[in-house]
């Protein structure tokens, strides 16, 4: 189960960080950009090898740090296929080094489409079919179209023993336009709503307690992530919005169970580009990122200890 | 704007029809897999190349006959990078015949994210950026995540005269276990609430009365259809669920505005797969696929006659 692979990924590594891998040319090192661009130009190609090249910078530093990665696939796709492909060869060269991989895409569909999605990040490995063997361990997905956009990814998922985290309660401030209203007659906002859907569909969880079917919770709303903690006792919680986005260490004790599990912590842009100056030398580029790796994680263990949570 | 171009093309081409490209390989003419297997075998190359010729066949049958087409995503991503590449030859060479390109990606995310979907898909044509020249006409967004979401989207189509089409009601069995709710103290559904973001982000209409801001409303809720005709009388409706999905033509009627404009109908697999039997020959394909364009655009045609609403 991806619930199970997930959780002994954290104890291995002693961490509840997931790295956000969101690829910001504009932010990137002088380093990177500068070889890229003297090998392919600024194209759709020069960007996709720069990407590729400083995912495994930081993957290299981190594999054995945090149990996870966490690439955002709008940042790939801006590049076309070269993008897609580094997307894809970075999720290679995470899983070869032992790391959990969880594609930020968000996606949702009507059935046969959500279907078409659930293979594209699952694969379905038939023998028959044209696709590669490459998959992710877990994917993000909406729910705006309701039960028949998600089924596909939960039905494979079950089949691959692959993660499917359904947005509840996403981080941006806009989030609750929707997400928050109460719905007449029921007494539940449209985030309970989508809780009930997985509640529902939970019919096995791993040996920790935990089920495949994820829920993301935004860090910055802390009164929610309690309520929810509550509601979904057998979900993970996917938790952005940590660093750049504002929430902070104390807000997100309540993404953790009584005994420190159920919550993906991610940070991405804070740690990508941890560095002061994008004229940084690689040295010093790699110092910062590693400092803020463990700076994290020492701040959401300490956290943790705090509260008698730590799990390893 | 992207409003009065797709309206302009429906007039040049007496149609309202936008075929969907939802390249599903079990339903392949037998001689366009077989030399694509011939070619790279049975891999994600050999399909996307399988999935660039048949695209093309069908945009050579029907370029001048019907407005716009309509990509759907996920069908090129299960593929990776190679079927994302074909699905960018596909926008290319369907723009180079002089169509509109829709792309159905329903994407949606927090503020910065949306930012980079609204760039993969409208580019900024910065020349400080790495990124092709490559962009689509209008792209499908899901609204889960509330304004900061969309804004990104109607912001950068705006600068590039590119239109974002809104999940509102979708075509799908279960699009009203969220959509439908009706929020307390506000006597208005979830799509309701959408349709004023909608409303209320208007700022600028074309020649023919509608904005670069659309909605998806399902071709199979015909009275949902007639209420949001009138709610959203400046959003050009990309409607879903004619054919396959088992919306008739009747339905649709509701989705035009006095004047026998506003409607984007979309059809997919009942074109694309038009012929009977998937070892049918070249031509009988083709034949196939151009009389189920034809009997479509008459079928429409011939309803809006009755109505009194054609424009050209």
């Amino acid at each position: 189960m991806f619930a199970d692979r997930y959780i002994e990924s954290v104890i291995k590594t002693k961490s509840h960080l997931c790295v956000g891998l969101d690829p910001d040319l504009k932010k990137y090192p002088t380093y990177i950009l500068k070889q890229a661009e003297e090998e392919y130009g600024r194209t759709p190609e020069g960007a996709a090898s720069a990407i590729l090249r400083f995912n495994k910078v930081i993957i290299d530093l981190i594999y054995d740090k945090v149990p996870a990665i966490k690439p955002q696939l709008a940042y790939y796709e801006k590049y076309d296929s070269f993008g897609l492909d580094a997307f894809w060869k970075t999720v290679e060269y995470a899983q070869s080094k032992g790391m959990i991989v969880i594609a930020d895409a968000k996606r949702g569909d009507i059935g046969d489409t959500s279907n078409a999605y659930a293979e594209t990040f699952f694969k379905t490995l038939d023998k028959e079919s044209w696709e590669s063997k490459l998959s992710v361990d877990a994917v993000t997905v909406n729910p705006y179209l309701g039960s028949d956009g998600l089924n596909p990814f939960i039905k494979l998922g079950a089949e691959k023993n692959k993660g499917t985290i359904i947005l509840v309660k996403t981080s941006n401030l806009s989030s609750g336009e929707i997400q928050d209203n109460v719905i007449e007659g029921k007494n539940q906002t449209v985030s309970e709503l989508v809780c009930d859907y997985i509640n529902n569909n939970i019919k096995q969880v791993g040996k920790y307690g935990y089920s495949d079917i994820a829920a993301v919770i935004g860090a910055t709303y802390p009164e929610e992530l309690k309520k929810f903690r509550t509601i979904l006792s057998k979900s993970l919680f996917l938790v952005p919005g940590l660093g750049y986005q504002g929430g902070s260490i104390e807000d997100i004790k309540y993404a953790f169970d009584e005994n420190g599990l159920g919550a993906i912590l991610t940070s991405s842009r804070a740690i990508n580009y941890a560095y002061k100056d994008i004229n940084s030398s690689e040295e010093e580029v790699k110092i910062a990122i590693l400092n803020k790796v463990i700076e994290d994680n020492n701040a959401i263990n300490t956290m943790l200890e705090k509260e008698n949570k730590i799990i390893w």
